[in-house]
């Protein structure tokens, strides 16, 4: 078991609905010691790959991205969720269903800060159905430029947003995939790596 | 001048209406280095004082704060804009009016992240009105907490948002302090500090 499988056994709350609570760590709380070794263990995973920026999605992306992108010596971009009228010029633009939300928005980015000649590893927090990371790629699309991986903190195995990028062939790294959990007995089992 | 007064003058972009782009380094491309540097610079300026918790607020604040909260070794904590159903218990909660976005958000905090032990370093990335700001410490005192100070990365100085928060004697540290500036010359004068 990795640290951050212990960390969430220790402080996530399973919830009815297969709602894994981390907001003591994770994502309103954040622990950015956690979020250091997370970066050391990305940077491990996607050793050898080319990487020049780091995709990642408004909220609760930003701070993992941010301290991830210390080990990488790379910018970060975040995708925004709505059209700020600070934000000019030309976009690149998706359409991103919120399960939490129980919206849709578009997330934008600018294309200023992302090309051809860009090597883009995405983080983000979590995967569930992967409308979030789908959204993403198709803008690294736009973008003319390479996913170059995807790094998630947590993944619920159980849905199918991890199956699909990894049958397109992405290098997608969870660094815990959650299997099953329930909220009668508050158990969490994770599935080996 | 400063390596971030010196970072605005290279890549920041005056806008009419006094509007300052620094989205190529701070606030939708990030540069994580420089936000070393800025949590290096917070370091020094608040040595001294007991910091337990670093609070900022979504999205742009939390890139800058949890590379910042790295020096000071504390978690962060960032406020929401909108109700989630992620977020269950009790809440903070104040409203901040949104000068970018032309509304008024309520901005919410879970109660188990802030109480009355806790010391806080509140970051964000500008400082105008100040109203955002001024929501956030309304906060930290809903938990009972105390202001340990302020940073900021950019003060716009010919708004009040900065005199306000100083005159109720608040220790407001901001990196750059822009005194004036001029979209037809795209000329910026900062305050010396």
């Amino acid at each position: 078991m990795n640290f951050l499988e212990e960390r969430i056994l220790k402080d996530g709350v399973v919830k009815e609905g297969n709602v894994l609570k981390v907001d003591s760590f994770l994502n309103h709380q954040m622990d950015v010691e956690l979020f250091d070794k997370m970066g050391e263990e990305y940077a491990k995973r996607f050793a050898g790959k080319k990487i020049t920026k780091i995709l990642t999605i408004e909220a609760s992306g930003i701070g993992i991205a941010a301290i991830v992108a210390l080990h990488f010596h790379v910018p970060v971009v975040f995708a925004k969720k709505t059209q700020s009228i600070n934000l000019d010029g030309e976009m690149y633009t998706a359409e991103v269903e919120s399960f939490t939300h129980k919206n849709v928005n578009t997330i934008i980015v600018s294309k200023k800060f992302l090309g051809p000649d860009d090597h883009v590893l995405i983080i983000d927090d979590f995967l569930a159905n992967g409308c979030a990371l789908q959204g993403l790629i198709q803008i690294v699309k736009q973008a003319g430029a390479e996913v170059a991986g995807i790094g998630i903190a947590i993944e619920k195995g159980f849905q199918s947003g991890g199956r699909i990028i990894r049958n397109l062939g992405y290098q997608l790294e969870s660094l815990a995939i959650v299997e099953e959990m329930d909220a009668a007995t508050k158990t969490v089992r994770f599935r080996e790596q």
